[in-house]
Parts: structure tokens; sequence; C-alpha cells
């Protein structure tokens, strides 16, 4: 049996729910994502020896994390299935730096790294397709409604449009060269996702309805034809952001910034609080980030800022 | 100035709010199509002296048909902007092919027709899109609330996602060849538009409405990655079909006959009570245009099947 040791797998953050695309578009970042170093190891099964940057206190446990559980499912199904010995194990650390809590995919990530970090120390018997229900486990989405908007971008990059979660019937969109992505969120607001997705009324108007479709129809139309103009117009969410952005301090104000400094659409990342402005190039991305950052800094808010291209890859060894 | 006359002019049927695309998604058919044959004439202004195939009676007095208001607008429009003899007159037939009342565009395919043709007479001096604003005059569309999913395509051909309808922000979508549609109707059945309008309630469920979108987006990428399992997956309406299908005979019957016999999605063709069925290619056509006929043949239900390839061109000269 092949093993492979002393290497680092990266998964990006995303950003699910990308304007029109409530529960349908996911999107991955270049950076941050969250590392995993893979070491061998003398005991059987996952452990995980360190985490850095551990803000928010994620446990050692294999079982209480999200890289440790998908990781241990990955073992496990690897040792029934394939030619390994049942008494391998793996050691591994993990570098959390994707913020937790802010809309940015951060356990989604981690499950991700610890999934394919398995994978890859022990011969590659899985795609990444494969690795998907293990991931899901790791990060207790399948105890909830399926919803694979930031687990499908963190996975294989770029922009996924999913149409059906439960069939995962999903497709990967066309790229416009050169975008450029800008977050940003009050390091110290972390939203109830439970209670974000209760916020959501269960009905809309009929006329959002349409508004969203058309406007999802076109962002793929604008992706294909690489027209930055329909891009822009496309980018709205006629559905959820009224009802979330109200709990995000100065939304109405970073939005009006974004727009007015270039950004080509700028809306909640995930269930917020992270705010993602997309922006056609890099130098507008800096302008937009600035202008965001001054909202937040000249009200005295503690807040990160992140620049970022699209990733196209998705989890990767380092 | 030059004038052209003693030629024909076809504007095609359309099926609007195609699928998942309520009010974003029209498509035109090769046929049929109403036909408008120009004749010089020694009188000002336009006069229509004959209507072929008139079932419905449409009155000859050009202010009381659609092709006649709308060859009126463009007449009026160029002899005010262009070097025209201010006496300057022509002489319209109809043929009136495209049966009214059926959620086929009629009203739409005549008044396409009479702008085009009197454009055509005189020069040539409007681009398709000028003649859009004729258009839905002739048609009365601007005196209600502006929707274009059926003028659009039998202006322009193909299928069109209309993104903003008071914007006129609309886009042409790629065709996958061979694709052939299949409508019937029940030949006694007109539905008031207007009660169907209101029969659609003014809310959706959010889930609906997320299923929709998600629908719109990826039958997008299936006519831009010529994916037919993941265009038929699409085929769906989630909003309004529920409301509007109660009121025609046999719907579900010939939705299952249709999807059983192979075809790749069915619906209703505008808001009904045609009802459409896309099929990959003219045999499938074929047999599901007899499997759905047999329902209202064996139910006593005089009908009409149109079988017709997607018109790429729009109106035309014939």
């Amino acid at each position: 049996m092949k093993f492979k040791s002393n290497f680092k797998v990266i998964a990006p953050a995303t950003i699910a729910n990308l304007g029109c695309g409530l529960d349908a578009l996911g999107l991955a970042l270049e950076s941050p994502g969250d590392e995993v170093f893979v070491k061998p190891s003398n005991k059987t099964g996952i452990h995980i020896s360190s985490i850095l940057n551990n803000k928010t206190k994620i446990p050692l446990e294999t079982d209480k994390n999200a890289a440790g559980v998908s990781a241990k499912l990955v073992l496990e199904h690897l040792k029934t299935n394939f030619d390994l010995d049942p008494k391998a194990g793996l050691d591994l650390g993990l570098n959390k730096k994707v913020a937790v809590g802010h809309g940015l995919g951060s356990s989604t990530a981690s499950a991700v790294a610890g999934a394919f970090a398995v994978n890859e120390a022990f011969g590659c018997h899985l795609t990444k397709r494969d690795l998907i229900p293990f991931i899901m486990k790791g990060e207790e989405l399948a105890k909830g409604q399926l919803r694979v908007n930031s687990l499908l971008p963190s996975l294989l990059g770029g922009i996924i449009l999913t149409r059906d979660h439960q069939a995962l019937d999903f497709h990967r969109l066309p790229l416009v060269k050169g975008l450029q992505m800008v977050v940003i969120y009050a390091q110290k607001q972390v939203l109830d996702k439970t209670q974000l997705r209760n916020n959501l009324t269960s009905k809309t108007d009929v006329a959002n309805a349409i508004q969203q479709s058309a406007n999802l129809g076109a962002f793929v139309q604008a992706l294909y034809t690489s027209n930055l103009d329909l891009l822009s117009s496309t980018l709205t969410d006629h559905i959820a952001e009224k009802h979330w952005s109200a709990l995000i301090p100065f939304f109405k104000e970073l939005k009006a910034t974004a727009l007015n400094n270039g950004a080509l659409g700028c809306g909640l990342a995930g269930a917020g609080p992270g705010v993602f402005a997309l922006c056609k190039n890099s130098l507008e991305a800096e302008k937009v980030a600035k202008a965001m950052e001054l909202i937040y800094t000249s009200n005295n808010i503690e807040n990160t800022v992140i620049r970022s291209k699209i990733d196209h890859e998705g989890v990767r060894l380092a």
C-alpha cells in the first residue's frame, strides 16, 4: 500500500449564495484557504496534533472538528474497500485560515481539506466527487437540509451552479479572466445561521421570483459571453438579501460605496455577515476594498478585508 | 425615395414563458407564421385589403388590427423622420396563420409582420430593434404591463432571454441543433389572458423561486454545452403552471404522455391553452405529436397539432 506523508493541502474559502444565486451559486476564493499538514503517525486512525490560528477554540478531538470527521470517514472507507492496513493512521495539523462564522464556508473548507488529505495520503483511490458524502458528514451538512453551495466550489474551484442539491446535479460555469473579489466583515459579528434561515420568510413575491430567475439565467449568459455589463446587472439577490442584510452593520453604506467605486456587484457572502464585492480587475478591487474598509474603520468597527482572485482548482496540494 | 412592393413578409408564432422561463424566455417557431403581402396603393396611409384565414373576424380597419396599427405607426415615423412622400401609402394583405388566443403570440406575429413590412417597403431605415416600440403599440402591449416575451423571438428568431422588460435588456441564447417543438391545443378553448394573470397568486414559495432560478441558470448552461439531459431537467415551471394548467383539459395526461414518449419537456405555451413539448429531433417529435393528439381525439376534443423546428431568423421576407 502506497503511503505519502509530509505534504500540505489547501481548501479554499467560498462565497455561497453569490448574487442572484441564492442556494444555487457558489464561488471559490484563491485565498484564504484552510490548510492541513499530513504527517505519519504510529497510532491507528486520524489524530489532530495542532490547530494554528484557532481563534474560536475548535477542539483537537477528531470527532469534534470538521477536518477530523471527514478525514476519519474517508480513512474508514479506504480501509473497508481498498487494500489498506487496518492499523493505518495519520497525524494532521490544521491551519485555520478561514475565519469561522462570517459566511466564508469555514467548516466546509476544513472538511474538504481533511477528506482530500487522507485520500491523497493513501493512494488517491477516490475522485473529488467521491469525497462529497464524507465532507458533508464532516461539516454536519447531512444532519440538516442538504446544501452544497460552499462544498462544491471549495472542492472543485471556480463558480458552481447547483441545480439540484439532493441529486448533486451541479455544473461548472465559465470564468471571466481578471475578476477579483473583495470581502469585508466586522470581526466581532458572528450570525446565528439557523436564525438567519428562519428570518427568511417562506414566501416571496412572484415578481421577485421572476426577476431572480431571469437574473440567474442572464448571469450564466454573461459568463459565456464575457459581458461584464450584463454580469453586473444580474448580481442582485431579490429574495433573501432584504431579510438578512438588516442584521449587518452599515450594509447599505457598504453596498452603495462598493458600487460607486466601480464594483460589478455587492451582496452577502453566504448568509453574511461577510459582504462581498465583485470587481472587474485588481485595480478596481483595491479601490473598492479601501472605500469599504473606510466605512467600518470610520465607525470604529474592527474589520477584516480580503482581496482575492477566483480560485480555479479547488482543494489541492500546496 | 426607394419604394418596394409586391413582396411577402412572414413573422413566426412564438412560445413565451418557455419551461422555467416565466416572463423570461420566449422561442420562435419556424411555422406557422403570420404573413403580410405588400402591394402598392394610390391612397395615403396603410390600408388592409384582405385577411385570409380570418376565423376570429379581425376587422379590416387599420386601427383595429395589430398588423395595421404597427404598420401605420412605422409609416408615420418614416414620414416624419426620413425623406418620404407625405402622401405615400401601402396596401397590405394579411394571411392569419397563427391561431388567435391559444398562447402562440398571434397578435404579436401580426404586429411584427406589419411593422417589418412597412420598413422594408420604404428603404429599411430602421433596425429590427428600432421597430419594437411600434410593434408594442400594435399589439397594445404598451397599454398593459410591458412584456416582450413573444415580441422578441418573433422579431429576432431563436430563444430569447429577457432580463429586464422595461429596459429591453434581452439576450439571444445559443440553439441546440435538431430540436423540434410540438404544440397541441383544443380548437374551441380560448382562455381569457387577464383572468389567467389574475389566477396567478402574487406570492410563491421561496423554495419554488430558488428552483425556478436554478433551472433557468441551468437551462442557459445546457444550451451552451449542448447537454440535452440537463436541458430536459430544467424545463419545468415551478411558479405559474400549477395555477394555469388547471384550466386546460387533460393537461396532466398530455404532459405525462409527452414525457413518456421521449419529450425533453412539456408545459404551457405562453399562458396556454396551447401545450408544448420540446423534442430532441423530428422522429421523437412525430411520436410525441401522435401520442398527444390521441389524448384529445379519444376524448372527442377537436384539436390542432403543430410540429415545427425552432426558427433562427425571426420576421423575414418570404
